[in-house]
């Protein structure tokens, strides 16, 4: 239903048996990231093995296919495409053949002068077999005349401008880098060696969930401007030379990650909840209940119900069995969309006054939906709170949004939005709140200091975008 | 991980355009109560069309073969098979051609004496074509002199004993059956028509959720000893002769039901908040979160949060993108089969006297992994509470359960038990306790019924089974 | 093309090895006889193991499947379906469970009077799962009071009119029959033991070619009337009380078997020759050279020309990677559906005055665009020669056939048939040429014996049908 | 069963509605030139629509994926590809997007410089993401300054050694070419316009059995060294500079190209019916029957039978159901592989002299399992003669073949494989007598001119190779 969505989610192995297959669960783990196209590289003996498809990432490979990739290092990548038949060759990892051998890319991110770059690149006879900005990052490398790979990366790096979080592997290294701004997270861990002497194991990750499931052990995160590899001598890390504020997206606290995982430092349950906490010190709404949209709703609604004191109750349960495509009856079965999702309870709902949390609010159109079903089981009030704050701009760093036509916040005021809705009442976390939640310093105590202070990029929220544009906001097509 | 699963699910629809796809609806809704096959067989103009087949609702079912299922009645089927090459014989809906016409059936339960009269049958000549006991319903029909299928119905349910919830699709009527016990629930809804002068149509279903997703109205419970059915002259009701205590299962509210069910006449999502009430009542222990085992754990763990005042939290996320097969790495990953579906969350238990809440207990192994994992996550204790009694008894009655030697608490006292999933103290819900919960009224006031007065069957909590098992306990084989 | 088919073939092994993989080669090889399902059942340790599915051979089983087929005994079938979803129901072999065990039967053929003998059976409250008279078959042996399955198998088949080849798996038993008249084929082989001591195996199928695969030795036919059964103790054999002229299908030898089969006793291929030879025996057009439709008109067109002296010619080109469905453009391409099949060669044919030999010809529209695409490839003449009589008559005896006013002979004289069809000429095979060519001997010879004394059914070139039709023949319906 | 395999078919399509449905068809007609990958490339307002895939054209395209084509231009490719998971990256058509648009080529033959040339591209910063030599010519052209895409062509083009057929399919244009020597075919065909006043449509294919299947009109070859091309001012042709004798494969003749095709001006089927009429012009060996092994080897001994009297037989009959992977049996069936394929006809060849006739002999192995099957069939004597000569050398044109050290006439004397084959004699066609074959002129006639003079490449039977093999031939591994 969501219409604002991550790109993509990478995984990274090094030193460590069975290597695809670990990058497998690994990218099983932040699945959510990505569900369009799957990919894996291993590396064997200075050898590449490539997998690729459309599918999920537990229907690309099986047991089968992963035997045809071995070796102990591996980087993965699931990818969110745009529809149409041409997208299998925009999937990624993207491998090539360079000079020196072997290179294959999985990138998180967006480049925002990757059209410039690339325009010149093909003056210069450059091919590209696809339109994915990951290509351009592979033929400047490419173009170094270098034998030095990691000078060669890092010179690449330092003229992009935009959100990268990289993993790549050669013949002979994994590397991970993460743009100045660092937009998108990267995590950095360790697999222990499963026999004495074994040396430990390597792995990156969009989030530190995929360490969970490997019962790998979380280090730090990839800084921004890093740009962290491993080798046979063991890790090495470096700073790219361009220095600016950092910009970590808030959104990946607000909807993207997964909700055990720590990102940029923080637990994003906990901001979430803390998010929620805010919202109910800003409201003094009477009310009988606090019930989420799940699943994303759940930890704020948790945070309001303990920081108002109003019961948290499930009131809507989601279907678990919910396959990609979903047959409707021609006839008529009103908001059937949200139905095959959620089932209001009427049990819990009915004569009651409903706060409903939601994690954020882009076109209303769902909110909408759900609303009118939550009155159908009988709620007596329904007032909407959104762990976030209006959502005004479109987002050039790596997610796909919708254009700002389509926001409704960029063009309603507060009431006309909760008329749209039915809703009793709405109210939006501030976005004092939110730098509260994801920081966990109230703004009192950190005298409010500015957006790019806080070391967040709240764009979707102000529009104050981190970078130049490069022309980007003209070419945003409708969706 | 459940090793306690409920066998099945039915949905039955009359009067509706489109009544295959209504039915595959219905059927999706309730997917959780049979993942190996599903089936449909739609009525159209005095024929059957029949499509059955090993998977999921989703997988087995397309627009494409949804056309073949033409028609404004229909029944489906979603069924637990035992493993093996055999299985699609058993799939359900069984069809066949009787003497006055095609005749299919579709149920949910078990019937205990279906050894005895198959022996019987077979004897005079009947052959069987799978190992299911509903192959034996449409033998006794089939021979049944009479033209009048009501009568041969009703007749033939007199001769069974044990559960059966049935729904039949005639060439001219829909039948919906209950066993006298009521064993496994069924009910009754209504779908309004959609143009101004459309007769209503008529919905059946094991559990009330199917209901939700279609927009239709729930009206009542089959009841136990009930035939009920709807013609072209409307509905109808009688009732077999046989009078019992009635037997309602149990862990319909404990486990198997969705929580936005209305089952038995009582809504699963309360029940289940009540039991988890009803454990806060028992116990004292100082703890400083209640974390449920999600999903099943969640509504008991809202109620014991209510009742204790120790703050509620999803200190355990669910991986929601599980495929039915999974991979694993040679390499030992610790508590992998558990790991894979849930990931308890460092950031929330880390240090923490943590009360965990789960629907019941079976074989331990699960319970000890998980607790394994959040003593791993850093929790100071964990004290394990259980919404059900100690599960003693095997089934009889449509569950598929493990052999009771399997049953930790047939052969464990709770400290043991205790000791072995590693936990700080275990308690369960009481006998007493879970009478309560399922009807709503405490023990006090209800003078302490027997559990027949209860009118709900409790025989895997305490082995009081209320039929004859004509031998089937002791071909309990093992799992 | 052929709009006149087989309906099935049947395989048995008995004390072999790997008996599913074997019947799954002999299947193989009469894969041409039924393409629409597949199913074998094979007995291990006295249980029978199931799989049965709509697709070809190769298409239904695998590696992983056979493996759940154990046992030294099988028995299978591939089958022609009539479209629509029950397909599967009728799906063979058909198993069941009798009193005294489990019983599987694999059937080629179509018992003329198994619609009353059904009615009968439904009124004793047998039930139907499917549309099948094999189904007949089954119940009627259930209902055989003796213990004695050979004494019930011989009652149930003489009670039966029609034709019958069948293959039955019990528990301790692998039987053959053939019903009285002999109209399908049925062969008995032996597989020599592969290791010395070993005991021989025995293989039953519809074509010889299954042996040649399988590498068994031909032993003899299956007689007509005959039931021939191996056990642990060895072969026996016994025949039906009912005599009969023996009435083997002609068709067999002029379509339906495969060229390197012995059928009745007699190479498939030798007969189509002799018929080649026969029709250039009957005439005397000038012509450049003999060009069969391939692949079935071959062997006739190698015969024509041996006894002409008119050079043989690979005129028309077969495609060989036909799948079962075809996208056509929807721009016309002229005959693109015989197109798509046969290339005629244009370097061959230009200015030839060319002999066209197929093997039969039913409704004529797929001879008149072969032939107008080889007057396109620049033909001078064009002469069809067809190796057999008109076809005027519907087959009740188990084949798929069109109904009568579609076959273009049966209302329509020679030279109207030679208008539609656009040829210069056209000549069938007579009946007694027919008669000669299956019987190796020469009607002045043979004393121009009747038909029946023939032994052959030739009921779709002279409706002299040999049994009752039961009415079957007002009931054939428009295809 | 061969090993000794074309590797590519490609298919071009101008100005025809549906053009990627005509390129479909044309590549079926040529499945035989590759069936691991397959391909197309659609043009529609100046956009390129990819779709490609490992498998059968049949399998990879269906009405669905092949409404996602649009336009009225397309280039196709089916190929061969070494086994393994990376083989989907050298899949074709490769598409790329250059400074001046959208490129898309499709390649049979092979580029002997390809190496040079890419080490090259390489080092100055090139990218490739697959090992085939296409990718080589996609950056050729796009390096070429020009904004003149056919001088960029032809540029690139001169600059080859080797075996190309090529058509490209740019936003404007369709162009296809050939090399200097015309080691592969490439054909010019046209589709004349449905409607009147419609502009004809152009058609490129490896042979002409694809225009048969479209109703195309064949026109004539790309000329050896031709740029060929079509757009909105109709067509262009240009010559390459380089001149050389033509050096056309003549193991298109001998096996690879269809029967019904027209390569290199010559029939095909014409072409083997001369060897086999030549082949028994040197034979004096008395038998009884010719029988070919099917399908390759049926027009030349039709030759055979025609000149040399004795009569032609199907002796050997092929099972067209072969799938790609096939069971086999664990315990033994003689010569499995060759039995699953081709049946011997005891019937035919029982106590006969039979001269068998294949198209070539690799590595001796089949034709000793063929000639073992013949001989338990019962022939009594079998001669085997072979419509080519011996094969003594690989090939580096395109040709997928055995390292020299397995072709078994690279160092066995004739008596030597005769005894290896268990033939009682064996000849082959002499090089003299090929020659004669492919150009349909008698060596007399002919004068005995040189195999360059001949026009035709022949290094796989006398190790004369047209071109430079630069270090190509040391590097041959083991297949």
């Amino acid at each position: 239903m969501k219409t604002w969505r991550d790109e993509c989610g990478v995984v990274g192995v090094w030193n460590c048996p069975e290597a695809a297959k670990l990058t497998y669960l690994g990218l099983y783990a932040i699945q959510h990231r990505g569900q369009e196209s799957s990919g894996i590289v291993s590396l064997d003996r200075g050898q590449h093995h490539v997998i690729k498809a459309l599918g999920l990432v537990a229907e690309v490979f099986d047991e089968k296919n992963l035997a045809n990739l071995p070796g102990d290092a591996a980087i993965g990548h699931v990818r969110y495409s745009t529809t149409g038949v041409n997208s299998l060759s925009n999937a990624q990892p993207m491998a090539a053949q360079l000079f020196n051998g072997p290179l294959a890319v999985a990138h998180n991110g967006n480049i925002v002068n990757a059209g410039e770059i690339k325009q010149k690149l093909q003056t210069e006879g450059a091919i590209f077999q696809g339109s994915s900005d990951t290509e351009v990052i592979l033929h400047l490398i490419a173009r170094c005349p270098s034998p030095d790979l990691i000078h060669c990366v890092r010179q690449t790096l330092e003229g992009l401008d935009g959100a990268f979080s990289l993993v790549f592997l050669s013949h002979d290294r994994l590397i991970a880098a993460r743009d100045p701004y660092g937009f998108r997270p990267l995590v950095l861990g360790k697999m222990r060696g499963t026999k004495p002497g074994d040396r430990d194991g390597y792995v990156i990750a969009s989030e530190s969930c995929s360490f969970d499931l490997l019962g790998a052990e979380y280090l730090r995160e990839i800084q921004p401007g890093e740009i962290f590899w491993v080798d046979g001598d063991g890790e090495h890390s470096l700073f790219l030379d361009r220095k600016t504020s950092q910009a970590r997206c808030v959104f990946e606290h607000v909807y993207f990650s997964r909700p055990d995982s720590v990102v940029f430092g923080q637990s994003v349950y906990a901001v979430r909840k803390r998010a929620g906490a805010i919202l109910a010190r800003q409201d003094s709404t009477p009310a009988d209940i606090v019930v989420p949209v799940p699943d994303s709703g759940v930890p704020a609604a948790i945070g309001y119900s303990h920081a108002s004191g109003i019961p948290f109750e499930l009131g809507i349960i989601r279907n678990h069995y919910i396959g990609r495509t979903f047959i409707e009856p021609q006839q008529n079965i009103r908001d059937f969309g949200v139905r095959i999702k959620l089932n209001p309870q009427a049990s819990i709902l009915r004569d009651q006054r409903v706060v409903i949390i939601d994690d954020s609010l882009v076109r209303g159109t769902t909110s909408r939906k759900i609303i009118g079903l939550i009155r159908a089981a009988g709620a007596k009030e329904v007032h909407l709170r959104i762990a976030a704050p209006p959502t005004v701009g479109s987002c050039y760093y790596g997610v796909d949004t919708p254009q700002v036509s389509q926001l409704i916040a960029s063009h309603q005021e507060l009431n006309e939005i909760c008329r749209y809705v039915e809703a009793d009442s709405l109210q939006y976390l501030t976005i004092d709140g939110l730098r509260e939640a994801v920081s966990g310093i109230s703004e009192t105590e950190s005298n409010r200091k500015s957006m790019n202070e806080s070391g967040y990029c709240m764009a979707c929220f102000d529009r104050r975008y981190p970078t130049s544009l490069y022309g980007l906001d003209s070419e945003k097509k409708e969706v």
